[in-house]
Order: C-alpha cells, then structure tokens, then sequence
C-alpha cells in the first residue's frame, strides 16, 4: 500500500535538489535522470518487490527496467538487495535475477543477499540504470500525435490472476488451455524491445502499470496537459477478455505491465507500429491527441479522474 | 545473516558484465564503478537497513553513502525504498531521510515508500550514487605508504552498544556520562568529510565496518597483497575503552563504520593528516605498508585471517 499523496506530497516538497537533477522524485514518477557532463543522461529507478510469492527475481529484474526503458533509456546496469527468510529462498530469488539479467543483457553490478529475521516472504529492492542521448517524458505528448499501445490492455493482470486464482478461475469455469495462455503472459511485461524502438520516434512515452491502459492513458493526458480520444477499438487478448468477462473486470482498467503506451506523429505512426511488428510485438494505433485540456474521451464519455485498479477487487 | 560466501560465490562467477564495468560484484565490495563516455566514473553502492530499530532514516542515508565515498567519489544522489509495518513508522523514516540526506547535500531523487504487510519493523534499501575522476579502490596500497586512520576503533559499535545495550551497560557500572558520550558517537559514523579530503592523495582507502579497524587492516592487506604493519598505539576514545573494557570486548575488532582506513605516500601523511584535522576531524598514522604479502603485524603478532566481529559476543 503506497503512503497517502496528501502525507508524501508535504515531505517530498521540501527536498532540495543538486542543479543536475532533471528528473526527481514526484509522485507518481517513473523514473529519476540526471545530467552528466558529457550532456546524456543517467536515468535511474529503484523499485520493491514485496507482495509477490512467485517469480521474484523476474519482477525485480523487469519492474525497474521497464521504467527506466520508458525514458528512452536502454537499461545496462542493476543493483539488487534481496531480503529473504531462508538460504533455500535468497538463492532461488538470485538465481532467478542472474539468469534474467543475462536474459536481457543487462549487467548485474552490485546489491547484497541476506538472511532477514521476521518476514515471511523475500523481499527484493532493486535499482535499475541506463544512460540516454535524449529523455522522453510522460508530459511530451504533441497535438495532432497518434496514440500507439503495444499488445493489448491487461497483460499482467490476465498473468497474476491466472497464477494467483487458479481455483477461482477453473470454479467459474475458465478452461485449462485459457489459464495457459494467460500464465505465459507474465513473460510479456518487459516492453524493454518496443521502447527501444518507440524512443526513436516517440513524444511521450508510458508503462500501464496500476490502472491498467485507462491510467496510463490518463496520466499521459494529466502530465501533457493534452485531451486524448480513443478512436479505435482497443485489443484485448482473448485470454484476457475470457477471465474479464467471467470474472466481471473490465480490462482496460487491469494492471498492465508490458503494455507500452506512446505518442508520435501522426505520419510516422505506420512506420513505428511496422518496426515493432516486426520485432515480434504487436502494436495499434489506437487513438489521437486531439487538443489541449485533460481527459481522456472514449466512447463520447470524458474521463478526467483515476478509476482505480480492477485487481483490487479480487482481493476485497 | 550474509549468505554462505560458497554459494555466493558459485552464483556471482557466472555473471557476464557490460566492459563498461569497471568494478563489478564481488563478496566484499564496498562499491560498484561504470566508466561514463566522459571518462569519469559512476560510483553506485545499494544497501538495506534491516536490522535496525532506532535512527533507521539515518543509516539508510550514510551507509551506502560512506561506501561511495570510500571510491573517492562524492556521494551526490540517492535514491530510498521504504517499507513499514505502519504509516506512522513509514513517515518517521521518510521525514529523517529527507533531513539527513539534506544535511549531507545529497539529492533525494527517487524511492518509493509503502507500508508492507508482514513485517514488524521499518525495512530499508538505499541506492548512491556518485561522479569521480578517479578510482580509489582498496586493492591500491604501495609498499612504504603509511596507514592512517580517522577518529580512533570502534566507533560505530560503541554507539550501538550504548543505544542498544544501555540496561546491561547500567548494570555493570558505566557511568551515564559515558554513555551519553558513546551515543553521540552514531552521528560520527560519516567518512565523507575525511573521504573527500584523503581522496586527493590516498593510493588505498577502506571504512572499516564489520570485524572493526583489524577487519579493514586486512581487507587492505589482502586486497592490495601487502603486509601492514602496526607501529604506533591504536587510538581508543575514552567511552570507547571504558564499555569495551567493562564488557570484556576488543576495541580493535568491534564494528567501527566512520573510521576511514587509508594509506598515502608517506612523505604527504603529515599534510593529509593536518588537513584531516583542520576540518575538525581526528587522523592518526597508526602503521606503515612494509612490504609483499598478506598480513597484519601488531604486537610482533602476524593476523593473516578475518577475527570476527566483536559485537555479535552480546547477541548470543
């Protein structure tokens, strides 16, 4: 559970900063960047992991990452402290962060591994660095620009809530072959590959994480200060629309992690969404940036406010 | 409790590294360095506080600052994950980072801070970061450099006795004026000040943490495979000798972060230290690097293995 805005908002506002910090701690924030004295950027994020049971050592390599990488950044470097209850599970979590490091070409460079008294699960903080000619921020989005997501709205979601409520899932009657799908989803949160090739182009760029596609869409509007219009049906995967449905969820406000949402020019759209395909990845456009104010339009409704995360209710 | 260096080590030899990485995850690494395109190097240490129960905002601030700063960079960013069992817990730790890392004109830019089920105390892991020319690493002394230190042995753990064990201390008859003074030693657990000022002319520099001023003796020896030799009396703070006395502890091996360790061509100690002492902090030449090998001579005694930790005598 995240630290009520109004409480860290009052702290946060009386931190001074070094003159080379271009890019610190907001709410909200995906990533920090500081300027070097050759004029690229440092860009840098720390993240914890501390609710998940499973796959650890892959979330606490790609969380981190996958923010760095939305600033453009390619992310070479990471630090991980991993705090578990047990031998057996510090070395099943650092494995893991090796073998997906090296998976990703990114350099473990530091952290520490130790034994914690009184806590019951690992607990994992990582630091994830990269360094960039140019730094694509969430407030960038241009009037006229497309709106392009990779793969579709709910990516980790579908994943979390095939691995986490499996019993669920099969009690309502969602087949075996439909949680397969799903679970294999979690291996599509990294969007370390589409912002690769997106940060060549883009104006904003932004990760779905909590609030789903629907909040990622809104905080771009919010940060640019930009009226977006969705134009186009969104994608949906259909494993993702299957437990959706059943579970009565809607999928565009389902955390989605792996889903890479930006804003380019219109006339370059085409030509990025191509690139990406044929990295393997599928990418839509759709919508535009339509003028200036807040919100996001879909179906002629005009959503101004957060409306919450759809997981959530899973664990009500 | 660290990981079994064995199977740490097994893990850590099968990490490939960006050549980018100039000093890179090794068990007992004090720090890691990135070369930039500008030819500086990027100092980067992470650590967590998780044992912790008092003065956690300011541990989580110095200690892997003081690791940056033991490289000869500036200590200039950090970035802070907080976990608390409470937000009450949260913002205390939260408030103190912010305050510490302004006193020590760091830049806080970045963190995340929640409030975490499941664990009964705050738990930290900070990320800092610094910018140097040049690398100072502990593997750098030179036959015929002398070895100086700062403040006197023990200082760290005799701050920690006095907060943490200040009933048995009572009991055994240390006056509370002596204990008034060993709790003021934990805001003396900084090197940065001496860091700054030595980096301009130490070959070696090492902060001596667990295993006391004896470990950091031999962390030098070994690393740098020369022989130290101890030539002078060991400088003790007086509440240092009192409470190590009364419990029956040796100074010399008790946990001492704040004490910088390093070694110079002889011919500038005087000037090191001079400059060390004008900035208000005490500096002592306690020994001199006499030749190949590993090893450290004190009292005609040759130490050639790690002693242990004379603090961990009071938590069995």
């Amino acid at each position: 559970m995240k630290l009520p805005p109004e409480i860290l908002g009052d702290i946060l506002m009386d931190i001074p900063l070094d003159e080379s910090v271009i890019v610190g701690p907001k709410i909200g924030e995906d990533f920090a960047a500081i300027i070097l004295s050759s004029g690229e950027y440092l860009v840098i994020h720390s993240d914890p992991i501390t609710g998940a049971t499973k796959y650890i050592g892959w979330y606490s390599v790609i969380v981190p990452s996958n923010d760095v990488a939305t600033s453009g950044a390619i992310p070479k470097w990471i630090l991980v402290n991993i705090m578990a209850p047990s031998e057996d599970a510090a070395v099943v979590v650092l494995r893991d962060v090796v073998e997906y490091s090296k998976k990703l070409n990114i350099s473990l460079i530091g952290g520490h591994t130790e034994i914690t008294p009184g806590i019951d699960r690992p607990i994992v903080s990582s630091t994830s660095l990269g360094i960039s000619r140019r730094i694509i921020k969430t407030s960038g989005a241009k009037v006229g620009d497309a709106v392009v997501i990779t793969k579709g709205a709910g990516i980790e979601g579908t994943a979390i809530i095939a691995n986490d409520f499996e019993e669920l899932c099969l009690k309502k009657g969602i087949s075996e072959d439909t949680l397969k799908s799903a679970k294999k989803m979690l291996w599509d949160i990294s969007i370390l590959k589409e912002a690769k090739i997106a940060s060549k182009y883009a104006h904003s760029m932004h990760d779905a994480t909590e609030g789903g596609l629907l909040g990622a869409l809104l905080e771009i509007s919010i940060a640019s200060r930009k009226i977006i219009r969705i134009t186009e049906e969104i994608p949906v995967r259909e494993a993702t629309r299957e437990i959706c449905e059943v579970l009565g969820l809607d999928p565009l406000k389902l955390i989605s992690s792996g889903t890479l949402v930006f804003t380019v020019d219109k006339e370059l759209a085409d030509e990025v969404i191509d690139e990406i395909n044929s990295a393997g990845i599928e990418a839509y456009q759709i919508g535009v940036v339509e003028g200036e104010g807040v919100g996001v339009v879909l179906d002629e409704e005009i959503i101004r406010e957060y409306q919450g995360e759809e997981l959530d209710k899973l664990f009500k």
